[in-house]
């Protein structure tokens, strides 16, 4: 049974606000305007005391009385109205649907409020910025992606979910895991393990790794969609627990680590409420082929886009710290990459009897 | 709680049979071979009585002592000797993880046993059709996609998932839905509404649509993998439901739907276990925009590759029925193609609301 979705009383304040504060400036006769934070790179840096990235406090004002501002201005009402409508009504849907639901031809025009969904998408990023709310507190989402089992129960509109007797398939993560939807119950994990890939989420699982070793086990189908990232950064401060995060020995797999750990540029006024700068690096090391004695066979030689990507990381000052340096550099001089399933070359349970609990036990970590 | 897998007794016969009759060629002091199903389009047909595509009894013999033939000889036996282990420790992998599981330098040569996946996979596949298993059946699972709710019980690998009580995530389905995997208890429901999108699934199972018209509900993420394909078929046969699927109105939903319905030319061995040729098709209709009255701005205009797409699938004899040529012909003549979230420019819950309860209780599928 799905109870409804519990309102957001300060968001809906906030698009309140953002509406009669027009309304006052048309009654005041000035040119109606709204200030928008700005998201572009100039405006985005890295935090190294939070060790997050974040948006910095420049806003430009979004004018009606301007050739230039006046669609955008109309757009984002029309966007915030929308919002306001989901939230009173306690629902949710994709930010696809939300084009749809606000797609109409001017009457008495030839004009379309959007022609395409790349004109709604940035008017809610900037809907967020402003109302200082997730797209998910707006009642939006994105796409479906991701599973996790273990130990933990948890509510999900009001349903009962008890992580550990999920089967082999596990509970599918919904793409808003806000507070008002899915809320805590019982932990008793001692630790959050997301894993890159579901291939190796599913090894782990048959294992009952999560049993064993008493932990919550994640994965996010590659890199984390936003709603495995929120339930990370809830997970962790709420629960108080750590976050090891198991990835490919490649550019990308430190990337996603990097991603969950401090967040992205493009999407920097988020991480506030989604990076979870707690999070460690669990592995694949490049360190690892030798330490853990894998075949030559299993490794793959890095390509010109993966070398031009790890120079890149390198330089990104969130991996600054000598040994993240340590560990790309000698990426580069192996000149090889190391996804997860190569452990299998060591016995199918390798991973799951041998490395994982191996590196826990003995805190061998990137941080 | 995780169940052991209970071991497939007859697959691991034939594996066993496969071996036996290799020894039996050498000692004998033949030619080992082995007799493998053609899968290449020239063994594959529509089957117009049973309405599914398969294969034809075509075979060829892959044989030791042949320069062409002696590699994919040892590659097949090495790949069959690896999912004899698997079934025999109750194990299950991906396919990514059998290769590298069977990759290795053969000892005083510089020749790998395999160098890319791509060697492997087709593999597997001539293993499925030799030994009558999927590969799922075998132990290999693919990817893991989609999600479920609705009115049923289920077990999987021992836990008990009650699927009305999956909060908005939903049970994620696993890529493999072997009998020996997940079994189904208590059914309520009347049908099955296989959604192609996840964000219309969610407006569906936060709108209860499954609760009042008791259904199962289901999506896979665009083009279903290959294990929500297997659970459609074991719910249809095995529960008696009728399917429903609900795509957007373009050649790529047509072609969803017929993958669904009758299998796919690629995959043509596999039709007898995962095809549903019962499957109805309840939208979206080229003819619903007229009668639901859906707005002009919504619509997409046909793109060439759209255009050349559904001038194809006009051609395939499953779609040569007169209605399906009228449904075709008449999304080319109006020349847009609708997506399922267009519905939501009608209102938000219309999808719940009134198109599908009406086009249910009408009976207006296409078959």
């Amino acid at each position: 049974m799905i109870a409804p979705i519990k309102k957001n009383e300060s968001i809906l304040k906030s698009l309140s606000v953002l509406g009669e504060e027009a309304i006052g400036e048309i009654k005041a006769q000035k040119n109606p305007s709204v200030d928008i934070p700005l998201r572009n790179l100039s405006n985005v840096n890295f935090n190294p005391k939070k060790a997050i990235i974040e948006m910095g406090r420049a806003k430009q004002s979004r004018e009606f009385f301007n050739i230039g501002m006046a669609k955008k201005y109309m757009q984002t009402f029309l966007v915030a109205e929308k919002c306001k409508d989901l939230l009173d009504e306690g629902k949710t849907t994709s930010i696809r649907d939300l084009y749809y639901m606000a797609k109409r031809t001017i009457p008495g025009t030839s004009e379309n409020t959007f022609d395409e969904q790349e004109e709604s998408d940035p008017i809610i990023e900037d809907l967020e910025v402003t109302a200082d709310a997730l797209r998910e507190e707006l009642g939006l989402f994105a796409s479906n992606k991701g599973a996790l089992v273990g130990e933990l129960t948890l509510r999900d509109m009001g349903d009962t979910i008890d992580a550990r007797k999920m089967g082999s398939g596990g509970w599918s993560i919904p793409s808003i895991c806000e507070p008002n939807i899915v809320q805590f119950k019982r932990c008793d994990a001692k630790f959050i393990l997301l894993v890159e890939k579901d291939a190796v989420w599913r090894r782990l699982n048959e294992d009952k790794f999560w049993k064993k070793h008493k932990c919550i086990l994640l994965h996010g189908q590659g890199q984390p969609p936003r709603g495995v990232r929120r339930l990370l950064h809830r997970m962790v401060n709420e629960l108080k627990l750590p976050l090891y995060t198991f990835v490919d020995n490649d550019p990308w797999g430190y990337y996603i680590y990097s991603v969950v750990k401090q967040g992205s540029i493009n999407l920097a006024y988020e991480s506030v409420r989604m990076a979870v700068p707690q999070a460690k690096f669990i592995g694949l090391s490049s360190f690892d082929k030798e330490r853990w004695k894998i075949d030559d066979t299993v490794t793959i030689r890095l390509n010109d886009e993966d070398l031009k990507r790890a120079k890149q990381i390198m330089e990104y000052p969130w991996f600054q710290k000598k040994p993240w340096q340590v560990e790309i550099k000698n990426m580069l001089k192996l000149g090889y990459k190391l996804e997860l399933e190569a452990l299998s070359n060591r016995g199918i349970s390798f991973v799951t009897e041998e490395y994982l609990p191996k590196k826990i036990k003995d805190r061998e970590f990137l941080d």
